[in-house]
């Protein structure tokens, strides 16, 4: 399997290209938690992998929640009485806030004022604004248009609908040789925003397409929902299934440019926790893990205590701590290819981690084995030093007493995991080693 | 109840200046581990809570001590053939080896000399001796008044009595709701030094004052006892009892201007050791946890093995690293209305956290409840950052599956206590949280 | 019993030389795994202790090894056409890659240089190499002796013979009250190196000679064996004995100048891991404590997953970091007495924690008892400050619950293990103390 390193570099420099493209593709379409943006968006997604759509009604009762009206706008703008539009609509789908109800009416600045939305601090950037579940319109603009705005009267136009409709979200399922899930989670609900979410939607596609071609231990499931009340959804009409998910990402701002972040899931040393860890470590490169706190993305609903999924969360830099961050900054210039490719590549190799993490038992735990016989262990004896691979073959042998997995083992040793599972191979192969308890030998 | 911070600073300045009063009231009394000192302590107390006076016989055994004869003094000098007194009771009443034998005698200064203490580096200050256990007497001086004892013989005399008698100490209990007691101990025989101990006894006087007027979850035990013979007099008289005590204070040293310290249960991890770190913590001043030793005040005989109580000891600075320790300069210039203020605001605090420190059932456990429909959420999302009573609603709905209380819960967020324990409520309110099994719905 | 410190320097100083001595007498002799080199060392250990030597024949099977065949060497030579030895065994015996098959060939330069072993970085040195398991033979020389290899034909000769034969090993156990023992490892393969392993088999010899005349608590087993096949050996034939080993060290590179370090067992948290931490936590000196890794000496096979012995390797300087290490250089300058003396103090001072280790009770845990009375606390009270023997006595008696060993207790206190050890001697005789269920009171 595709492990950091292993492809070329070229190799992933064109894969994050052809991503960079595809979010080029997406970022038009202005998305929300329902309506046609995300329908727009799903049919894009199922070009690349057979993803199945649902669709539940406005109204229907998840958990706490039920289900909204969904959302759809034409069009929308602020026009001056001399019919000139000074905020557009067509120009950015932000400058609407999302759900805003239908307007169509001649005000003074002072009343539109209430419904503006701008940051000051960033003059030029639009924010992005949401009011879901508030009945509410307004506009977000720049703080440089809203300085323009000096006429008493504006006509104020959204041309949107808010009936009963459905959500809708995407769905789709690799199965593997054990009923056990992982789950992948991206978000759809963001119009025009590049980092949050195309970034998490380009990755996760991609590494549907990549793990539909590898063998599979696991089964994977893949879910593309509007955040929030798309996990909900899914959760409430998922519950017999979700004690089949035993691990899980939720992927999230993979393009900027900064270093990578992973967020444990509540649980904190779950299997995927582990192995983030264990890839960040030995990549060589900044980067931070961070404890679970109830507050980000999806891994809120899959790690609420009902649930208590072992998910966390993969991103570059945390949201909160970049200033692009829901406005229009967050555009095609602040993804890079670069940045999508190794968030790609860590994906992979996590998976990889999970698929070939197995606890081995040492067909010969007394003293050990002679290697050299094998042709496992350097002929002439005598020299200091150690190499990479005998070591790898020692611990595994050392450490394969049925209650050690190779996480277990490289987080013992300090060798890359990649090692060891190598190091188990060659000992599979001189019959030195074999599957524990649990394994089924298929896999 | 209150908590630092929620009284405004006059009103801590006012009961300060009270406490430093008070203390002044009862500085000039000779008090020991027996005698007439002690109850004349015990009857001030009175005056303020209605503390019940326990009298136990001379010869009493107790564990694996004896209650010792009763101690009483009248007059002690040391007096030059002048007629001169130049070591004299009647100005410090710390010149008097504690339990000191009666002499009455002329005797040359070379054969006085076996029976001074002095502290040569600290040539104005007299030191505090005691000698309760082995037949004895002695003065204690100030070097410098040591150098001037330059004739060749004096007349001594210690007019005390040493005779059957009582010990005497002081409890007062405040039923709560539960029968589970937390215990304050203040020790009540070290004559007319300030720190130690009225700084002591006049915070746990006004800590006693205060939850008197407080609704009580558990029940409080207050201890005005002497040192060491005292808590194992009490111990040995109440070891039925003494299995409902679940937390407890040593108060002591808590009137100088030092940080503040807290030292640990042998049990290390008990609720009173993590609600001291926390108040600690996020009290942003200086301040030191220090592990349990076998050595210190009565949290030695609470913490013995055969008992092993969850007592603490809060002190300002330690005892053994102030050098006005034991000697006259822990007088009435060394406490200060500021630290008895902030001391008794930190035990004020320490029992709002063990009454508030709950196990809440989240009544929505699968997802997070919609907070907006029920007020408790923001209306317009997109913005970056969180706030504070945001996350302690999360967190406490995160965290609250039974398994984990509010202390738990501030713990690992890393939020005050207060501030979740406001989140609690208001999810109470909306019915999102139960109290969790074990809890009286009363409290 | 001899702790570091109580013998004298001067007593330290001559035990010294006395090793230093004998390991020159060790010296010359030509070890290998099997042969009469290490015959010749076990008889000479036999005038120290009453050593058991085993003989094993050659193709005994031993888990997955095999007894290799018998290897001993008469002389060995590389001369130029005029007759001269210019590689001459008889210098050293270094020069032979041990286990060389017998050569006597007149040959090139060319092709005899593919024998050839020579350390480039440090060209007056010879390395030390060996092929056990693979039929081959070389030379070791220094790199200034390759560089003056100019003619164009040498004859070489190795006068050695492998046949079948035995493999032989040297045991000597020292029963003691219980059954349980400890183990003590040293390899006796090396041929003309004196920190590896000379300075093993001095220190074990010596410690042996010591436990001889010590009371015992412990039974002592002490190996001196081959290294890997010895080790291998030895478990194989012992399979039934193995479990009573419950402690143990391997005695290894225990002479250089470096500082002492330790390397735990598998189990990392074995009584003999933590003993020797208490013992280089309070020594004062630098030193090093590393993680059990499955490289390194024999502890590799008393540490394989069927065993998983308690058994950590005690060193100076870690094999790996001296460029001494497998060369010429290992000579007797190399190692010191003073090291050797050092080395063989810890390892008693170890025997003397295992020894003494022991769990008492409490016979007075409610409250403490009263020392005084006893003579064993001051009677003077009020000063500031601990003693340290009056701190271990509280300290024994504060955690002596049945549930803390005197090591479990120095570890908690920070108190030196022994001061401890004298605290509970002089509790036992107040009868303060009692043993704990599981020991033997005749120990």
């Amino acid at each position: 399997m595709s492990v950091p390193g292993t492809k070329s570099g070229e190799d992933w420099l064109q894969i994050g290209e052809e991503m960079h493209r595809w979010i080029a593709e997406l970022f038009p379409i202005c998305r929300s938690i329902t309506g046609n943006g995300v329908r727009e968006t799903l049919r894009l997604i199922q070009k690349r992998i057979p993803l199945t759509i649902q669709e539940v009604s406005s109204g229907t009762k998840v958990f706490d929640w039920t289900v909204p009206l969904e959302w759809n706008i034409r069009d929308a703008f602020i026009k001056n009485l001399r019919g000139e539009r000074v905020v557009d609509f067509r120009k950015s789908n932000l400058h609407v806030v999302s759900y805003s109800r239908p307007v169509n009416q001649r005000m003074s600045l002072a009343e539109l004022k209430e419904h503006l939305y701008t940051l000051p601090d960033r003059p030029d950037w639009i924010p992005y604004r949401t009011s879901y579940y508030k009945e509410s319109w307004g506009f977000c603009l720049s703080h440089n248009q809203l300085l323009q705005l000096v006429d008493k009267e504006y006509d104020v136009c959204i041309n949107a609908s808010l009936t009963e409709g459905h959500l809708t979200y995407g769905e789709y399922c690799l199965p593997g040789h054990m009923q056990d899930e992982v789950l992948i989670s991206a978000h759809v609900c963001h119009p025009s925003l590049c980092n949050d979410n195309l970034s998490g939607i380009a990755v996760a596609t991609f590494l549907a397409q990549w793990l539909g071609s590898q063998p599979r231990r696991y089964s994977y499931r893949f879910l593309f929902i509007p955040g929030t009340i798309g996990s909900i959804t899914w959760l409430s009409r998922n519950q017999q299934q979700v004690a089949r998910i035993k691990q899980g990402l939720v992927l999230t701002g993979v393009g900027d440019a900064g270093p990578c972040t992973y967020k444990k899931s509540r649980r904190g040393d779950a299997e995927i926790d582990r192995a983030m860890a264990h890839l960040f470590k030995h990549s060589g490169k900044t980067h931070s893990i961070i404890d679970f706190i109830p507050y980000g993305y999806d891994e809120r609903q899959y790690c609420s205590p009902g649930f208590n999924l072992a998910v966390g969360c993969f991103s570059r830099t945390p949201h909160s701590q970049y200033p692009e961050y829901h406005t229009s900054a967050d555009n095609l210039n602040f993804v890079t290819s670069q940045s999508l490719a190794e968030s790609l590549s860590y994906c992979q190799a996590a998976v990889d981690i999970l698929e070939e993490n197995k606890t081995y038992l040492n067909q010969n735990p007394h003293c050990e084995p002679q290697l050299g016989k094998r042709g496992l262990y350097r002929a002439i004896g005598g020299q200091a030093g150690e190499k990479s691979m005998e070591m790898a073959l020692l611990w595994v042998l050392n450490l394969s007493d049925g209650r050690h997995s190779l996480l277990d083992i490289a987080e013992r040793s300090n060798l890359p995991f990649q090692t060891l599972a190598q190091a188990a191979s060659a000992l599979m192969v001189h019959s030195l080693l074999a599957l524990g308890p649990g394994h089924e030998l298929s896999s």
